[in-house]
């Protein structure tokens, strides 16, 4: 047991908000009674705004993992191809998920510093003249990697290609943390979770669906059971669910939206952007590199940093956690022991990313990472500007 | 907002006890950290004696329903044949998502006031010469009906029968509330959830996997991601998991086991033996009829109560909902209407139950069914004996 | 760790409200910043209703023996005369401390079966033509007894006498469980606390002032500092306090407040009273004797219950405490032993009552203390009709 | 709502741990059952090394104000004389009380900036030839000014004189924060509160109370009833309160001292000593001036910064509330809008510390007080080294 609290700058789970917890720890109650109709429809409800959408979010009792899965299962058939974009090492493992269900993927190589390139994603559907490619697999936010990629313009690369494939969006990391919008960029199905931008521990993994998803499900012939979307659109226009709820998670999901209602999205946005801005600041200030390569493509929820082959990210990190108490990202897959992510997204504000930020400066300093210690002033400005 | 507690006595999800519910409200944390890794591998240790096995048990961020897809897809193939019988409503959902999964089951047909008919097992098991079933599926407790199968009489009749195949068993709400035995009965794989007689809220799903078991997955070809067991069983072994854990609610189901371990298994279950034998004293004493129709076979966990075809035991469930705040559970499926069920089992006492009970009766005879007001006190002979 | 919910059937402290608890459980904040004087405000505002004034109420940090001084201090001097009725312990125990802090007091004798009687308060200060008698202090409903006074007779009895005596009044078992009202009964000092109808752990004591009373602490000269009105009064004008106030029990209240609004007041009397007629019956049921010995005076609070000589109560209640995991108020003082105490006050339902009465009839057979055992046949009667 | 968590860096209340907060979540029990015994003998017991005492300490449902009250009142006698020492606003506080209570105030003149000097205890002392100073009121931490009275020394001053007056220490804002020896140091009544170091919501009063003062309170004559010591002395023994004890605020007491122990109390100190290090090293750095003038009286709870005439010091605190979430504590009394207060005691580590800083320095620069901004980089050296 340290004194104070813990800093969890991991890019998720987040930390969640006391009231939050205290949500989930009210009794659990009769999924089929009344006042479950009445919470599940809320939250089904409120829910929507945060996708940006007006069609239905179905919410399983899983890991984000689990709304991946749900999203290959519920739309696609064995041997459909899908066109898939090596972004980092979630959009890998989703590759990974998407094969072993029996999926032909077309992986795009990436160097994990950029994100999906939509001229790519445009030639690679011009020549899909067939249109075999069932489906394109887009990881919005790469938690891996800090690297945001631009949904909008793959939106519109897909249109000029004028395919019919399916645009699945991986918004794991991104939702309720970075502006997305599924029903204006035309997404056919959005993941997501709960232990990111959301605020919650995690347990709740989402899947918003088009109106061409739906379609798209009715042929789908991936055996399917607990993923099945069908039972939970019929089960939840009643405000029921085909099996047993995640009651007290849905406890605390209404209480986090809440308090991004509160907020209000656009602000919980800026937040984040200037979040980030003080980080890349203070990494800068450090003298060091974000992962990051494109401009465009910064990530608002986490900023991965990249050290030079001299030094052992996982040593910093070993360092922060045992004198300052702060757990930050390891380097995953192709960049591990070169990279350490910094999570600033979900319930944060000004004064602990000043303390994040401290820490991280402090770590590096006893590593032996040679920075000038100006960081953490050029990210207070930021922060006071 | 009404007075006093609800009185929850649905079987399951279960009262949830105060300090498992302060438990799951501890400030998440970073699930690649030492301290999630203590945590894990605490309560993969501890939850052994509760399945009474010493082999593997996974812990799946899901409800019951997803650890029954688990035990299907990680064992069996496309085609295979399954023998499972109609014991009530969960071993029929149980066959339909078989079915829908691509296995071909025989169905035993079944009046849902009798468990799995051993001598039935032996015969269907004897005369598969060829060995075609692959498996076995079993409720162990059926949830709709209040009756419990007599598991070691039907590994007996596969052990006579000399068959290979697996048994699978459904214990969602047998759990911690019913003795059970997966290593001395020979299950294969032992499917349970964290709502019932763990105490905990819904989202955790359990399999308990025997050695068998674990050679058949080998060759097993469902696809299958989010449910696999092997990336479990590697990630397990250091306390971590192959996605992002159920965190908050494995700190319940550490609290959970802890108030297991203080009481003792054998306790638990004589309590909850104690408290059917005096809600069936009750009900006999009322003059109604207890809807399992084997005394070998009564759950000690929930007792399903059978009205006559004149009185609607939907309208008794709310009558004792709007009166005395207590949610009972509904007939399900053939039994819709004509049946309420009295859940005694989790974290429960006697005075509750004699408060249960005190209001199932009042409820009877406000809804105008004729019983005999003797049956709280026959109950409270028994509580008190 | 016993399984079940303890049944806490003392006469206070009573069931907390999970969403009390939960509520007690939000961070402290800054007692001189903006969120804590709309915090103060509001409870400060919201409460009077409970008290059935429109005048000051002040919430010390403090057990109700606090109120209890703080009301004697602030109104009186040393050497003044106050007219005290023995009604039962807490009654003696008040006076016990009138005269530990310098007070002359008539303590009019009492059997412990009675309330004040408003006869003996007309004749008293009848008697005291010379206007010696500062205050008259009456324990509203003696929680060692099960005994209401009748405040309304009282004061008219005062009235009759026209005698300029200060009534002070202690609610601390009655206030948010039985009718009271500060202001249209002319009593001067109301005290309470928190830990009875108000339904929150113990540490808040209060003091409803009427301006009789406002007027006399001006010339009070009994010496005081803690319990001192005056800074209260000043600094709650804004919402803050004179010295540290209590912040969490204050959110507690709130919540408690909150749940006592959306009852409604009347509704909550008469759930009091029904317990209590309830509770009568099943006493009378098992053929045992109600302390209380006047119709007019049954506390709907708590009920004592008086045992034959050859029966040790105490043994009663361990025997319950021990089988059943029920507390139950002891007697007190001079009924020490022949009595026991049910409580059923504060946050309390028909079938937690049922229960607890359940308890008490088995506790009492088991402590081979004669009784009809249908004694909880007829507090169901009371309570179903 | 705002995102993340509120700094609350008033030097108390300070920020109580989630698992403190959790604990007083727990339901409320029978405060005359054995389980509160248990209670309320562990955390009587384990309070005393807090105390650096082997003696009794009674623990008050009160607010620290109370504990003052208490200390005067089991001591002294009306028209007893008691030396005190003008420190700062809490020891001015003290002095009014004491005056109203009836005892002769001799009050030592102060400029707030330095604590109470030992040569002038002795020189009053010495000059006491008939002894008619009854005790010596001292305020260890002054929580006013950030000035620690050097206890010892004030000790060795009194027996120097050889002068029986008892020594009455406030230690409110210094318990559990700062080396302190209630018996090593001779004092005779330690007075603290639970809002500081104790890391507890307010709520708590203690009296360490050494057998000289025990002695003392035979024969004074201050009437007292709720604060009398010797009823609680009597009830504690065996676990009990003379009234309705706090019990939720004592299981938060039991899981704070769990706190303490775990880290231990020599690195607590040490801990605070570090954090009020760097916070001086910030100060310095940014050119502004610590309030406290005497290096040897530097407190390790809070640091109280001194702004020229030209700059408001609650517009400072103003900024820093609205832009960046954070409570600092105001100037009081003589110093108000001159003096800033940052707490830096209690539940806290070295990042929450570098976001205060941060915090602290952004809004001096937003206030335009004109600062070095490499007052961060100051303490940041602190800590890290």
């Amino acid at each position: 047991m340290r004194a104070g609290r813990h800093f969890l700058q991991i890019p998720g789970p987040t930390n969640v908000p006391d009231r939050v917890l205290r949500a989930i720890a009210q009794p659990t109650i009769d999924h089929r009674g009344p006042d479950f109709a009445e919470l599940a429809l809320d939250v089904l409800r409120r829910i929507k705004p945060v996708f940006g959408t007006s069609g239905p979010v179905v919410i399983y009792p899983s890991s984000g993992t689990g709304a991946w899965e749900a999203a290959l299962v519920n739309t696609l058939s064995p041997g459909d191809h899908v066109l898939a974009f090596e972004t980092g090492h979630f959009a890998t493992l989703w590759r990974d998920m998407a094969e072993g269900l029996g999926l032909v993927v077309d992986f795009v190589p990436g160097d994990w510093r950029h994100g999906v390139d939509p001229a790519v994603v445009a030639e690679r559907l011009a020549a899909d003249t067939r249109h075999r490619i069932a489906a394109v697999m887009v990881v919005h936010n790469e938690t891996s990697t800090g690297v945001t990629s631009r949904v909008p313009e793959i939106r519109a690369a897909i249109d000029r290609a004028d395919h019919p494939a399916l645009l699945l969006v991986d918004t794991i990391s991104s939702l309720g943390s970075i502006d997305y919008r599924h029903d204006e960029w035309g997404v056919d199905v959005t993941i997501s979770c709960s232990q990111k931008g959301l605020m919650l521990p995690p347990g709740l993994g989402f899947n918003a669906i088009s109106e061409k998803a739906l379609a798209a499900a009715e042929g789908a012939r991936l055996p399917k059971s607990y993923w099945n979307w069908a039972p939970f659109l019929e089960a939840n226009e009643r405000g029921y669910y085909p099996y047993t709820p995640p009651t007290n998670l849905l406890y605390g999901l209404r209480e986090a939206l809440a308090l991004l209602e509160s907020e209000g999205l656009p602000a919980v946005f800026a937040r984040h952007d200037r979040h980030a801005a003080a980080t890349r600041a203070a990494v800068r200030g450090w003298g060091l590199e974000v992962l990051c390569a494109d401009e465009r493509e910064h990530s608002s929820a986490l900023t991965a940093v990249l050290l030079d082959e001299e030094h052992d990210a996982n040593k910093v990190r070993q360092i922060i956690l045992d004198r300052f108490d702060m757990s930050l990202g390891a380097g995953l897959g192709k960049v591990s022991g070169r990279v350490f992510r910094i999570g600033h997204l979900g319930d944060f504000n000004d004064l602990t990313l000043a303390g994040t930020l401290s820490g991280v400066q402090m770590g590096l300093e006893l590593a032996g990472v040679p920075v000038d210690p100006g960081g953490i002033r050029a990210a207070l400005e930021v922060l006071r500007a």
